[in-house]
């Protein structure tokens, strides 16, 4: 029954979600895509009102607004909050798209578009799921939907939204569709999230761009500089060097690492898929590990000097790098924010002026797997996908996780459906359509399963 | 007399050297600019024949077109070969520059545009010295003029137009005006030039940009390799790491040494123009040798990931950068060339791929001060600007001028105006007009005291 519902409605729910992807609700770009987030918000409360909910708001906050929804059957009944964003990631660069970012396609079995994952279609199977258990009379909970339009930028606005409309969001669990599983044929349940910290640097050499021949030897280049700053800040055993950064690391169980070392990791397929030939992670530490309980650092971007055709022989002023810290379990973002500032400003040499800016930043997440929510969860996945579930920690951030544990006092199930073939923040992102499918019917699995814990 | 007609002339040759600078010659930039290549080795041709040559030509290359003028007054007599460039370094960043890049404009003093100095505004010193000569039937050697439009992308065409044109470039010495001087008030003729080698280095980490969430710990970022192998290049005490970079080095001799140092030199002016706290260079050198007769090692552009506003978490696949060596007498460009990719290609760890492409190179020069040329030049300088010059090796790279040695077998003297704050290959280029005049004065007495001699 579930299944012919989908099937029946397959096209309709596509038409509906594209109307969501050709919005191109950028949130790290305010002054292309203002206007795009309030417009995704107000479809976002359309689409809620055509799936069922009593009624639904776009809220204003101090930045993007906030879509609300709820259907309530019973005050007294345990309340469901679905939480997903509809802001997306930039799309740049933009040539590497194989079709354009905000019109979706359906080829080779996949949707492509940039937020056909992350996180326009996941938070999209959480509507449909509620739109089958309305319409079937099936719903025994209550049932709100929060949409936010900053997660992609660390969720700025929404914890002073949590705190201000705390009655509002009220509810007994949060359930999430924004991570991934572990591959297609390993269905997942994420129970560990790592942090995120976020900072740009800004490198001064002399105050304007100088002949490299006239002054090469002789003046600091602030390219160099920075590229020396960043090469110290790992070893060459992929330690981060920031002191005290390991202070509050979670050094996780010998039992845990245990379990990890059981979840099916093909190193070879994981290296072909990224067509590199050696992995490099922290020593004594597995991948899963690195990804999943490991803190990390990347520069997410870097630039300075002449970057055009041929070659301009130049010492430029500045260089700049964003630069990105994956936190674990207590490892404090603010903390560690202020950490990395003061770091830098202590090793600059005196040959330039270095200035760094702490971003955003969100703590990790750990979810007990003895919840209500999580074992409904793993009945749902169980059902549609034929496999239990495996219970695994992954590398990624939803900072506003452990904010919602902190304000509004509740645990939040991930029941994500991703694959790394996805390319979430990558050109040509994308999702499997038949997976799609499946996920709706574990969402739906999950209500009915959790009526009866 | 000279003085009376550079005044009573001046507001027409600003006028003739604004048609030269209106045409943006990017040599660099051949899809956005090849057209205006052609424009102005075409202006430059009607410029020459205006200022008295007897013929003048727009003559191909395997790249952009040389302009060719000659005045043959005897055929028995000396003959002096001006050469310039035509072509001027890219105006980006186009943001930092406080007027139009290819409008000039004067103010406080000071002609404001790209090539106002390099070359454009220097070459154009010759053909108006060339011209009072002409007028006052003042000439007794023939003057050659040979400009050309590759010259900030190393003369890739030029050295086959000389083979190819021996008879027609046939000369006793060449002159050029394309450097600088040590100061306003210190004039000076540079004895010795670097040399220069260049490089695109590009390092490919995974084969998409990946989520640093999910990968962050596990997959080497290509930027985080790019900053390791660039650091990697300098010692902490700036000495260059390339395995036989120094080889072939000159090592400069305690006399020439000893008189360097007394060169007068204002480091905390230096330091104040450049807004620098601290200097940077190679340990057991001053900034003077640094410049003058040191290799040095810098990046000019580096690019890679996100550069937008706000923070995007991502690995990406790829990072470049653009690196050059200044090089010095003995240095081979093309082996360097060579050493540097075979480098790279041996260091790079196993986690990325790195192509370096050795883009262009030129040899370093040296000029003997007893040539009759040289000796004019300093008297010439002198009647302008009341002071003898002083003889410096400066850190400049003009690659073509240890190729007209090689092919012509003749020596160059290199009688530069330029002054640092002319900030050539920067936003804001410019030149003062009171020096400009003085330096046109400064070639008319170079022509007259060369017959003497």
């Amino acid at each position: 029954m579930i299944k012919e519902y989908i099937k029946e409605n397959q096209d309709r729910i596509l038409e509906e979600l594209f109307s969501l992807i050709r919005i191109p609700s950028v949130s790290a770009q305010p002054d292309k895509h203002g206007a795009d987030m309030v417009r995704c918000a107000e479809r976002w409360k359309e689409l809620l009102l055509m799936a069922g909910v009593d009624r639904a708001e776009v809220m204003p906050t101090d930045g993007n607004p906030v879509v609300y929804g709820e259907k309530i059957v019973d005050p007294a009944a345990r309340t469901v909050l679905i939480y997903g964003h509809y802001d997306v990631m930039p799309a740049e660069p933009f040539e590497l798209w194989k079709t354009e970012p905000f019109e979706p396609v359906i080829k080779d079995g996949r949707l492509w578009a940039r937020g056909a994952d992350d996180d326009k279609g996941q938070s999209f199977i959480q509507a449909k799921a509620f739109e089958y258990i309305v319409k079937n009379n099936l719903l025994k909970h209550n049932i709100k939907f929060i949409l936010e339009g900053e997660e992609e930028i660390g969720s700025p606005s929404l914890e002073a939204f949590c705190k201000k409309h705390k009655e509002l969001l009220k509810c007994d669990v949060i359930l999430v569709s924004d991570t991934s599983m572990i591959a297609k044929d390993i269905p997942s349940l994420t129970v560990g999230l790592r942090g995120l910290a976020y900072w740009q640097i800004e490198v001064t050499g002399p105050n304007h761009d100088l002949h490299s021949g006239h002054f090469g030897g002789a003046v600091a280049n602030p390219i160099n500089v920075l590229c020396k700053l960043i090469t110290d800040v790992t070893d060459k055993d992929g330690k981060i060097q920031f002191p005290g950064f390991y202070d509050d690391v979670e050094e996780v169980s010998p039992e845990e690492r245990a379990m990890v070392a059981q979840i099916p990791f093909d190193e070879a397929a994981y290296k072909n898929s990224l067509d590199v030939d050696e992995l490099f992670g922290e020593k004594g530490y597995s991948t899963i590990e690195h990804t999943g309980f490991r803190p990390s650092f990347d520069v997410c971007g870097i630039w300075g000097g002449y970057q055009g055709e041929g070659a301009k022989t130049v010492i430029p002023s500045k260089a700049y790098a964003k630069l990105s810290c994956r936190l674990v379990p207590h490892q404090d973002h603010a903390k560690i924010g202020q950490m990395v500032v003061d770091y830098f400003q202590r090793v600059a040499p005196k040959t330039v002026k270095v200035k760094v800016e702490s971003m955003h930043g969100g703590q990790g997440y750990v979810c007990p797997i003895d919840l209500p929510a999580y074992k409904a969860a793993e009945r749902g996945f169980e059902k549609a996908f034929g496999k239990r579930p495996i219970a695994a920690r992954r590398g990624g951030s939803i900072p506003i996780i452990a904010t919602f544990e902190e304000v509004l006092g509740v645990k939040t199930v991930l029941m994500g459906f991703g694959l790394e073939s996805n390319l979430i923040h990558s050109p040509n992102e994308n999702i499997q359509l038949d997976m799609y499918w499946k996920s709706i019917e574990a969402v739906i699995n999950f209500h009915l399963e959790y009526d009866k814990l």
